[in-house]
């Protein structure tokens, strides 16, 4: 398909970079980005050079941040001895948006994946052993995906801490709200069923 | 879900309001643009820039250019007295990708669509209509969408070139390669009956 305009083909080679946006989806995203008045159009430019130019790091979690150390970290009424583990920055979002979290975080930014050559050195595993060697930690919880991948990375850590005196948890698992209950795995299931709480009306 | 960077939060709500994309897929979008190198985030924005600054639209045929007339429009090569009306670039673009046309386009910006508020005021109608009464022009075939308001459209370019003394046309209708009869519509498999043309081989 030629494009009447290298403008136009420019734009459209960037949105196709995207991941999940083919070229026939980044040429409607572009073509409704024309439709609108020039500024709005640069002001989405803008919008991604401040993103280029100001997102970072938080040092002590990693968690993106705006300064030095990111709002959860600087936050002086949050738990600072318990650390929650996760693989990325949408988990801390989705786990602040649970609004059940007051401690801190520690974001490993990936998984240990063999398969795709993402071993612990690419990780933020050794800033954590530092972290929690520092001392002041009571509790570390691995907040990981449950998969293969997931399990691998808890099981690393708990081997990396297990001389440092705190206590590790992992999260509960067991069939999700709203499940049909005979559409849910039996390992899921089974572990629901050994795992039973007290009922509390 | 509060988001832990102004800038991110921006990029999103840019991201999110594109056709089809929500705020959980604008996250996941800028999050996968951070990963990347800041220079490359600003060649995004600067495509963003140049398309802002630089695309406008053919004076003859509305066409999407970089120049005051679109390439299609300036090729000598091209037949200038067949026009084929279309709704939109991107018809423009489809029929291109065919290599079966060598005439000219006139695009209309749309079609007319009551519910949609839109009337043949806000098409470039009228445009279209000076541009036959000028003369030159042997043909015009209408290819807009074989719906209610396409054939709403069709039907009023057609009374409002009634006295042009031009040939008007339209696309032909019937089975789609490689559509299994039986699942075609009736109103389509009924007419590929009547308009049946000689064989072939």
């Amino acid at each position: 398909m030629e494009i009447p305009s290298v403008y136009l083909e420019r734009a459209v080679v960037q949105f196709s970079q995207l991941p999940g946006i083919g070229r026939k989806t980044a040429m409607r995203l572009v073509l409704h980005l024309l439709k609108r008045e020039p500024q709005d159009i640069q002001m989405f430019a803008q919008s991604l050079n401040e993103l280029a130019e100001n997102v970072r790091y938080c040092r002590v979690c990693h968690n993106l941040s705006d300064e030095e150390e990111c709002s959860i970290c600087q936050n002086p009424k949050r738990d600072h001895a318990t650390i929650c583990v996760v693989e990325s920055i949408q988990d801390v979002m989705a786990i602040e948006a649970t609004q059940q979290y007051v401690g801190v975080y520690h974001v490993l930014g990936g998984i240990i994946s063999p398969m795709d050559g993402i071993g612990p050195q690419d990780l933020e595993i050794q800033s954590l052993v530092e972290r929690v060697e520092a001392g002041g930690i009571k509790e570390v919880i691995l907040a990981l995906s449950p998969t293969m991948e997931g399990d691998t990375t808890c099981f690393y850590i708990f081997r990396k801490l297990a001389n440092c005196h705190v206590d590790i948890t992992t999260l509960a698992r067991g069939v999700a709200q709203n499940d049909q209950l005979h559409y849910t795995d039996e390992v899921t299931l089974g572990r629901s069923i050994v795992d039973r709480r007290p009922f509390s009306a």
